[in-house]
């Protein structure tokens, strides 16, 4: 099967940052998947804007570069590639004077869709957007597209959104957060809300609890002294494992758009009670013989950040009343993996004699490294005889009808969504402040408390107090694996 | 995967009508895939008992033929095969007189299982049950196993009970419906009653008709006389099609035995209402150019009995007033198929714009040709852009741990079960008769009305009349294919 490609009306695309790492290894290799999908017609500028002052030719060495090394449909001799290149454009700029400005107002139109892409530090956001608009390169249908992080509290959040509410209506801002471009989580609305048989499973009637991991074997290496500012709760629990939280629990929306399924994430967030100092596990990665630890790779041996956390949430609300969200993110951890499971209730009874197993359903959502949905059942063991079950997991997204498709990655379709207006997979301005509000408290007690983080094995699961954190429960955490 | 086997200790099983029909297509092989399995001590006996004057080397020979015709497993030159044959003796032997009794009886032992299967007309029942005990010949291990028909009527129906029950005890009386022992039938008790996630379901509230179809591509060919007497009513649904519709129907029995089983479907045969003509629809497949019709084949130009029966019926009780249960089966129909479908409401509301498909989940059992479950579910179309819904079926019974069992025969598992004295799957008396009480008055309905089937097509799905009384629901038969 193919996937039906619906080309767009030419648009501009400006990415600031455009020789930065996100160009290099996300954006600019989604838009070359996208271009030879076909989905650009004549006319389409991709234009990188950055201090270095690099010609277009040379930009577009600098974009081959980045595809020899990132993306898998490079093909040195192709016709494609040429092609795509020759499109790409390159103009130096500065972002906090005036170098550069009119060149880019003569590469765009105003009467296009223009999506200007921030892939700069959040302290640029201001500088950027009044420019764009001083120098009158942002027509009405401009769209600006930012990453995170957005803000490091809510107070700096509130503070990034006024900055860009000066000169964008918020209809018009793009706050990516790449999770939600997953293929998988898209199909994780469509599995609730498309069908008759989940939604009325979904809650704390038939829901025993949810895991949501999210787990990197990599250390903070390089950009340890940066990532000690932000720590795990900031870097990965506000944002992505927030948003994975509130898809699962949200109510459904009346549609599937940007504001009804904001405004419903919204709801989730504000439901999210306070956790307890003691629902709250720490971490931080431990050296090994060969490789540093975490507050050698800090440069701070005093440093009281975590790279590990794991925390039992509650959902107080008619739905979620009683069912743990059990939350996980980490460094250095076992194997990489992100992973949503439902776990449903066991049988309260069983009919079958000799059967002691207590068997779950469990509905298991992968975001890497291979997207898919799957759903424990129990079933028969075939043979003759008694009756025997087994649990076995059932592929539910890749049925043999989609099994050729080639899923798109999740900056294709973010980048996409841009140029079509469509904001259902963005985070609006309350969201983002709504989720620092719920987050700040948290770190401020750490902060409060000098919390020290618990030391943790490299590759293990993080540290016991995290496993415990469940085993108190009578739970246990899903193996971390890739 | 293998499936363990459990061998069961000695035991003797005597099969009268040993050289019929059944025997050899079925009783034959299936004994002789438990043998290769391994199931069989030392010690066991098969013994065919028949009118015949064969000696057990002429029987062997016969066995020998059937196994070649009918088995899969048949290896002229292995070792196995020499063996099992070894394994049968043949008492020549007269159902209504004295020949062959006392011969019999020094063939069997008393202190153990002794499985007496009659494979006979049921008019022999009596004779043989009679004389197993009057020669001593059962012991208190004794159970005699009867194939279909039992009875024409619940008048009848209940003779037979009564004349068994002169001679045996109903825990001693298997009623065998092979139906029953489909690996998929079972599986289907672990999906609803060995996962949380089915139950919650399966009601009223989420289910919006149940279709059950036992469609054949043979005619009645050379049985044409005798199935002129009874019909797909009488020869289908009063059995095989009523026992789907139970274990679909049954409230969940607190634990998987034989009485918990068989009260929990007899509840589900009292609840059915009786069934108005208009919701009815009988028919006779029309003779071809090249293939006489249902009447020339019966040797009746004037019959009025059913090669095809389709009927809406319904089940009064809490959990499933509202829901039809569309019954068909038929000969000469397009494919040859049995696959019960549990068709879930459509979703009340779609949240996904654009999206006008009316989607639904469907549990779909299929018992032949090729035993499996599976459930339709919509997901989203892997590509960027748009949320574009497609139904896709998912295969429950075969996930990957199970693909590579081989799955039993049904007559396997039952004989099995006879021997290991588990009634579970076996049809009890008073549900029998019970459910030919509901089948009686629409039988004598026709009659007293002289209703006349319907013609239609050698290798359609049936008469239209049909397809019309799903229609009139707004619904529609699922199709008819291999």
């Amino acid at each position: 099967m193919v996937s039906r490609v619906i080309p767009v009306a030419p648009f501009d695309l400006i990415v600031f940052g455009g020789t930065g790492d996100l160009a290099r290894r996300k954006i600019i290799p989604a838009l070359f998947r996208r271009y030879l999908a076909g989905q650009f017609e004549d006319g389409t500028r991709l234009i990188g804007a950055a201090r270095a002052g690099l010609s277009p030719v040379e930009y577009r060495l600098f974009a081959k570069e980045a595809l020899k090394e990132f993306s898998a449909e490079y093909d040195e001799n192709s016709e494609g590639l040429e092609d795509f290149l020759n499109l790409l454009d390159y103009v130096p700029i500065d972002a906090t004077g005036d170098d550069g400005w009119e060149e880019l107002k003569t590469k765009t139109s105003t009467d296009r869709v223009q999506a200007f892409y921030f892939s700069v530090a959040p302290s640029l956001f201001g500088a950027l957007a009044e420019r764009l608009n001083s120098y009158e390169i942002a027509g009405s249908q401009a769209r600006v597209v930012v990453e995170k992080p957005f803000g490091r509290d809510q107070e700096t959040a509130r503070a990034l959104n006024a900055t860009l509410a000066e000169h964008f209506d918020e209809t018009q801002i793009y706050r990516i957060d790449h999770y939600l471009g997953k293929e998988t989580v898209q199909n994780l609305m469509v599995l609730r809300f498309g069908n008759m048989m989940f939604e009325p499973l979904w809650n704390n009637h038939y829901i025993d609890h949810i895991q949501i991991t999210v787990a990197e074997t990599v250390g903070v290496g390089g950009r340890g002294a940066y990532y000690d500012k932000s720590g795990a709760m900031r870097d990965m629990v506000q944002n992505h494992l927030m948003q994975l939280l509130c898809l699962i629990a949200m109510e459904p929306p009346a549609i599937y758009d940007a504001d009804a399924l904001r405004d419903e994430k919204l709801k989730v967030i504000r439901a999210l009670q306070p956790v307890a100092p003691h629902h709250i596990v720490r971490g931080q990665y431990e050296a090994t013989d060969t490789a540093p630890g975490y507050r050698e790779d800090a440069g701070n041996l005093r440093s009281f950040t975590e790279s590990f956390v794991a925390m039992r949430c509650e959902i107080a609300n008619w739905r979620w009343a009683g069912v743990p969200f059990y939350l996980r993110t980490g460094k250095k951890l076992r194997a990489r993996t992100s992973e949503i499971s439902i776990i449903f209730k066991a049988l309260g009874h069983s009919i079958f004699e000799g059967d002691t197993t207590p068997h779950r359903n469990i509905l298991s959502i992968r975001l890497q490294p291979n997207e898919g949905i799957d759903m424990t059942v129990t079933v028969k063991e075939p043979g003759p005889g008694g009756m025997r079950l087994i649990d076995v997991p059932l592929d539910l997204t890749f049925a043999e009808a989609l099994r050729e498709a080639d899923a798109p990655e999740a900056y294709e379709r973010l980048i996409m969504d841009v140029i079509r207006g469509n904001q259902t997979l963005f985070m609006r301005g309350d969201e983002v402040e709504a989720a620092w509000g719920w987050t700040d408290p948290i770190i401020e007690g750490w902060e409060a408390r000098h919390d020290v983080p618990k030391q943790y094995v490299p590759g293990s699961s993080g540290p016991e107090d995290a496993l415990m954190l469940l085993h108190r429960d009578g739970r246990r955490w899903r193996d971390i694996k890739a």
